[in-house]
């Protein structure tokens, strides 16, 4: 690390290096060394914005460049196992866009060689560093909902397909990876089904349900083709329940003091009502920082000091695996698939996190 | 049918009952005669708003009623199937409320009954009735959509837990209805997950994929034990897409001229971004008209004429042969379960319908 | 009062009336004895309902008779004070509809026969008996927001023009009345604005500043010709701000952690910025009882015990001064009229309450 | 114009300037040459925004360079008079930030002094430029709505108190002005009242009705000190009705076909139910493009080729009129202000518009 900064090389500025490019230039422990994408007229862009940046069609140039510490890849998802692996090779420390590679062999691969080497490997799971989620986490870990029934989350809108994943790989990533932050529990069991509506494209729409030792469940429900946008998830515990809209300029998450009691007495021959508790709905002020810069912050300080990041390679890993797995049961029309947790990988993961 | 107008016996004065007898009562062609209910209070509370009313504790005495044409069953699920065949082996018309029976079998058995005697057997799938799903079958049935991609449903809200069936057979049976009724086509495959958090208690949560011989995949989502009350369904298809909330108090139909359109041409490396229309937004007049008023005026129109209702046997028939499926996946994890169509007993339903 | 139950006679049976009757049939302390209109129909359907009911087209049958103990009058404005008077005289307690009558002066006569005969009178101002404002008057009475800088209220809907009475009348009253209940403060000046689309109608349109001693200020926005119906209130204070929207299903109040910090030190020549302060947000559970059976509950009582009703004359006279007073302010395009407070009465009532 | 392309020389760059640079800057017949601010860390950002910027700290470098055509002034109401003079006597074009200048006399003065020179002189009215309200002028200029009874709009929010204008001058300026424009109807008369609850503070809270020779009223609430924030507009016309929510993302305009229909052999003594349509609702696509892009494009026609612009000096200062008057209105607690139209200065705006 020279000039007592963290040099930054990113690759890809397309829909959202321009975003991370924002916010390690920003951040004044790193500086923004070199850019490289395939389209010149997007280094043109970059360069508009940022004069002193060096700009490459070649991502070799960012791999060999002395003054690069760490290569953030934004580039479309088959690529991202075959730059992370030449930037780790190189002795560069890592981030990069979710999902971190195209399947969980790659992924453990990429995991086995930042550990052998000690270098930061880091995805870029974005939702886990937004406020909203960090309240809602905060919240569980207080044991504020009492024990967690389900987790519900519908991720929806209009236009973006993407070419090389699925609907799930593009939209679900984020709910699997938010899952296992909040629920600190692990998956032993997917069922999923998807359906594509365009000829030639991968699936566009799918619902996953996720089963856990525990009597949670978690659902996730995405969609390419929405004609509203929509960003929904319901936590519900046996105390309290959470609503939180995504898509709220300021209240996004509620806090509903509602929910049953069992009523054991009743001898109503149609239907006995459980009885249900109905106090205040409360929404906690959440901050407006941007996500990227609390997890640039945080990507900076794991490469300096060597900590273990949220989103590491073995929460990624976890989340791909449940993505093969819920990939597997579209294709069976929803057969559960038994998530197989790789203990020895787990265990290294929980010893060191 | 004495007095030209349709004798009326209303067996369980409950949740439901009083809706039914209320709009019996108030239609010029029918006459409500006898109520009974296993409850004494209920029975003197209807007596307060029908001083002309004869109660019974004992559905029998309904049965035997030669003043009754026609008995209307407001009973729990588990009850319909006793209670409907004795009234079509005295002779009389019925109305079941949803669903039709507790299985298939018993459903088929009614069916027969019914059409032995040729009398009018129905089921009160409410929905099928109202303003809204008249509109938007409609729409589909005019073409707006153009071929139809998904149906997509969220039913939920706090509280009401049935007892003797679970959140499927209580809340997807509307969208079973629904789909049937909206679609035209059949199934040919269902995956369900379901979870239960009050130990005893039947599954009050579930997700529900239903797969057709075309593109069209239709989801269902149902939750007693949610914070707030949703009432959501997205219809999407390749023209225009539906959004209908049944919680607006005016706008309940939002049409969106919005969809994709295919871009074959991009190079883009990363994403092709299919192009997308948005066009206008159009929430046509519904009528306020209430639904169970129009199912009331079906019933006895059928029941008169002889006419095939809309929600006829056979068609509450489909609706269970898909919530047993679903049942049967559901206690599987999401395993597929073929639905056999049984092809004699709908063909006969297309011929007489 | 016989019986041990206080007898009502109900004048009018058209849009409020039903829920009056209903209301006082449905409470133990007292029995609706007799209901009168014009209408004949009315009244058919009044049997249908409660087939003990005695109706007459003369509402002198309803003074007359001796087991009739209150009076409660539901027909148009212009007939209330006649109708009161004549109750009063009768000895009969009195519960009339808002407004209590068509002028200051009408209402003043009535106050003084009510109190000359130590009879109830109480004007249905039905909001200041709904859970949601009794929650917003609790809240100020515990100086939950500080200092209050203003009401600022909207209600308009479609469709229900009023023949005798403008749209401050109808519409501005119920507002007007809980200004007074909430705030416990008198406006000393009105200025209105008001505006007629219909030829030969009053005014569907109108808008009502009211100054007060303190700082603050309220707004009170009313029209029948807007295409949503809204009804929504902010109540801003120093510390926190609530926004009571009574279409609202279940979260009618939100109170608002919020408010402005000064700043004074900035040197900024374009503006400066007053800090702001952005809390929590919490909607308290408001039970769902009907504000109409309070309010029966407390009219029977004042009856009974003879205890000062909320909605007293007094009070009802106040809100007919500002009406009076704003009423003189459109027909003059804004121009301030001072309200002169009639400090006898006033004295007298805060003497009494 | 040196090198066919406007020179732009921007005066403060504070809230809004940097939202004008970056407009001009992206268009290419602009050139911004000057940014000045009497801030030099604001500068600072601008120049790393925009490298090849000349910045400084004195506006006159702007006035007197040569390669600036025209000045875009966006620095506190108070100096907009001042330093949109001297530009226009130096020969350059004007582009203002709103409200033109801090009175009537000042802004008449700029517009003879412009006329004289041939020079544009244009205000920063950005929501004439939004495709919003052109899309709510292109329904009204195709009498899509009837007859116009009322605009009634509410813009309110929390915290950015300006020092040297109140709020009537910050936020109804934008009602005033997009009144005028859709309308094109000059009020006769204004009443207005408005509330301080900050010490030394300019009024943050005011009403403000305007009177029309039409049947047609205007309503502006506005309010510096709202818990939410709300930008929301009515208008209503005898065939149909508009509601605007500038917040709405993608359904900013409702159109609802309603309206009364005149019932008048009603024989009701209660009332008069005005018979009402109730049809369907419309939500037009509206384009995304900025409004100040679109601005910013006219502004440079304008300039090079001598177009009367839109939001031109006779009708910033028709806003200012009223603000005025408005003003006036307010420290007479409501007392109406008539308008005197100043006919030569409005015949003349006609004349060369």
């Amino acid at each position: 690390m020279s000039n007592n900064s963290l040099g930054i090389g990113v690759v890809g500025y397309g829909y959202w290096g321009p975003n991370l490019v924002r916010n390690f230039a920003s951040n004044p422990s790193a500086r923004v060394v070199c850019v490289s994408d395939l389209d010149p007229q997007r280094l043109a862009d970059s360069r508009r914005l940022y004069p002193n940046l060096t700009t490459t069609c070649a991502y070799e140039d960012i791999i060999k460049n002395p003054e690069v510490d760490a290569v953030v890849i934004a580039t479309p998802v088959h690529t991202h196992y075959e730059l992370a692996l030449a930037a780790l090779k190189a002795g560069k420390h890592v981030l990069v866009e979710k999902p971190l590679a195209s399947s969980a062999d790659m992924a453990r691969r990429l995991i086995d060689e930042a550990d052998r080497r000690g270098l930061t490997l880091m995805v870029d799971h974005t939702f886990l560093y937004t406020p909203a989620i960090q309240k809602i986490r905060e919240l569980l870990l207080k044991d504020e909902l009492g024990q967690i029934y389900y987790y519900d989350s519908t991720r929806s809108s209009l236009g973006l397909f993407q070419r090389d994943v699925n609907v799930i790989w593009d939209l679900a990533v984020h709910d699997i990876s938010i899952i296992h932050y909040i629920l600190e529990e692990e998956p032993v069991a997917v069922s999923a089904t998807g359906s594509c509506h365009v000829a030639g494209s991968p699936e566009n729409m799918a619902h996953i349900t996720l089963f856990f030792d525990s009597p949670c469940v978690a659902h996730v429900s995405v969609n390419w083709l929405s004609p509203i946008k929509v960003r929904q998830t319901f936590v519900g515990g046996s105390n309290k329940m959470i609503v939180y809209d995504d898509l709220e300029p300021t209240e996004k998450i509620k806090v509903y003091d509602k929910g049953i009691t069992l009523n054991g007495t009743t001898e109503d021959a149609k239907e006995f009502r459980i009885g249900y508790r109905a106090g205040d709905m409360w929404a906690p002020h959440i901050s407006t920082k941007e996500a990227l810069q609390t997890e640039v912050e945080h990507f900076i300080d794991c490469a300096c000091n060597g900590t273990k990041p949220i989103s590491n390679g073995i929460s990624a890993l976890r989340v791909i695996e449940v993505l093969e797995a819920a990939s597997r049961s579209i294709a069976q029309q929803g057969r559960p698939i038994v998530l197989k947790a790789p203990q020895q990988i787990w265990k290294r993961a929980r010893a060191t996190a």
